[in-house]
């Protein structure tokens, strides 16, 4: 079902008492807007057994009352700590969780000052990001018109791989299209990396022209409504080499082979070894420098994760990322990546763009 | 004088020295760029009292090697803290610093946890922002170029101000204009906010449409060689009523007041209270509902911060922006920014853009 606000709260809620918890910190923005739809930039959510208080400051309150029906919204007043400890202060003993992985240090000193001695600070991790990892069908529909939208800039980028180009040209007209299809924006820097520069998995683009007789490895992301998409696809300008056809191969069969093995109840590590597995019969793992995977919804980054031993089993609603990739220095790299939804009964891959080496 | 990165890490190595550590942990990405030249996005880098370690996972080890030349590059190996404190266990009796407000409570146990009982971790804030806050010749000269550049941006888009167009494809062209002029992408979700939505400082575009009669706030930032610009002008459009025109003049006053106010040696909370002073005298102060501005360059939010009852000096070499702002709900915003270096005998505004009310 798709739920609201005010029921994602509820489900957290459970969670909270099931906790033994009086209350949850939410300071990461995503985590507060999956949870409250205040889409500001500064502030942090509590949820409560009951109730929930969103505080922030000046700049944001008119736009978190429109925003945020059914929470309490909070001025700040001094830091964010001190007034997030001053409204717990009051409430006597309280056992509220946080973020372990998103608190900084110096942010639980604070509220443990501000908060007095009767409030206790637990450590209650990836609450959160449990809930969001299973996304609803509403959200799921959502990625999909983001992976549509991205699949289309990719086709219409392609025409501008002519000899002569240069990397931030290109990353420059795909931020451009998408916003023409109707995205907020980017869901990360693009990575256009031609020839040797893509032999690094994570290469920002550049002043570098395109030359004849290289690869082109393209990785974009689009947010739609919210929603993240995120696709690579390797070009090769002019006729590849056999060793590069073979390359390529060896990483269309590892992507094969990882999205065949995604079913719910799998270990997110066996989707990771069913890529591995296959570049290791071609004697290219060990130019597989990454993970295959990883979460996708409101961030481009999020659970679950899909990576050498990890023991999370994929769950209905899990949508990840398959990219495995071979990187060999000085030449260059290879890499195909699609996203993936984890249905009961079936998989579904969101991201329909032709998976064979594009030579142009 | 302009520092190469490895003068930069001698000036934080004598500070290192000077506060009694062994060391200093960074991970914060722009503050290891700063020290090392290592554009990567994920690791740490260790500066140590002689000498410093970068350690970072097999996706960027190449480019580490290759960027960040006097650094060692040690391979990351299960989580990075378990790497980082491996590599301090062995190293015996020793005072590690770190940024409180950068590092999370997760992180911090799990140093504590890898690095064994002979390794302290003392809290050690700041250190590096304080140099960044103080820019080389070479640094303003680069900002000065991302300045001239989100101008042109700023003139060029205009144009397209008329009715029915609508907030997301002006910000689409703002962003595709800046990667024209060679910026490699915005310094910030650029706002552009139309009639009512322009009382939200931090708006994010929309699919709502242009019309005749309203506030436009647009507020841009460009990055141009790793060195951040950020300028807002308000735009009415058609003849604007006296009203729009007062508030427009408060503002225009108060922005002239703060930057006035800049010299080094002026306590921070001085400029914000110079913007201050003069909307008060409008009797508009309450609907100036933030900071009047924040320092710049490589982050788009650095030291010094410009706010109220800020004590800490301006000195030479910091960079500023001053925007303040009139937000009155449910009718519009108006806002001017601009980016203003603090030399030791004179300011500089970087940012040359007329600051009358502009009427379309």
């Amino acid at each position: 079902m798709n739920r609201t606000f005010r029921q994602r709260r509820r489900v957290l809620q459970a969670e909270i008492a099931r906790r033994r918890l009086s209350g949850l910190l939410v300071t990461h923005p995503t985590s507060w807007y999956y949870l409250s739809g205040f889409s500001g930039e500064a502030g942090a959510l509590l949820v409560m057994r009951r109730g929930a208080v969103l505080v922030t400051d000046g700049r944001f309150t008119a736009q978190a009352k429109k925003e945020a029906p059914g929470v309490r919204i909070a001025l700040q007043k001094g830091s964010l700590t001190a007034s997030l400890g001053g409204l717990l202060k009051v409430q006597g003993r309280l056992r509220i969780g946080f973020d372990a992985g998103q608190l900084t240090v110096a942010q639980l000193w604070g509220l443990r000052g501000a908060s007095g001695g009767r409030v206790r600070w637990i450590a209650a991790s990836g609450a959160v990001e449990a809930l969001r990892s299973r996304k609803e069908p509403g959200e799921i529909a959502q990625m999909r018109k983001a992976a549509v939208l991205v699949g289309k800039v990719l086709a219409g980028v392609l025409k501008l791989l002519k000899p002569g180009v240069r990397e931030l040209e290109v990353a420059a007209e795909i931020e451009y299209q998408m916003r023409q299809l109707g995205a907020s924006g980017p869901a990360f820097e693009s990575i256009v990396a031609f020839g040797e520069r893509s032999a690094y998995p994570h290469a920002r683009p550049t002043a570098r022209r395109l030359r004849k007789n290289e690869l082109v490895v393209l990785d974009l992301g689009a947010i739609l409504g919210h929603y993240c998409s995120d696709i690579t696809r390797t070009v090769f300008v002019g006729r590849a080499p056999a060793r590069i056809r073979q390359w390529y191969s060896a990483v269309q069969d590892a992507q094969a082979a990882a999205v065949a093995a995604i079913r719910a109840g799998v270990p997110c590590g066996d989707v990771d070894a069913s890529a591995r597995q296959v570049l290791a019969g071609y004697r290219l793992d060990r130019y597989f420098i990454h993970s295959t995977g990883h979460g996708l919804g409101l961030e481009v980054h999020e659970e679950p994760r899909v990576a050498r031993g990890q023991k999370q089993t994929l769950v209905p609603g899990n949508v990840i990322t398959v990219e495995p990739g071979v990187y060999v220095p000085g030449v260059g790299g290879i890499r195909i990546e699609d996203d993936v939804v984890v249905h009961a009964d079936r998989t579904e891959v969101l991201t329909r763009v032709p998976r064979d080496l594009i030579e142009i």
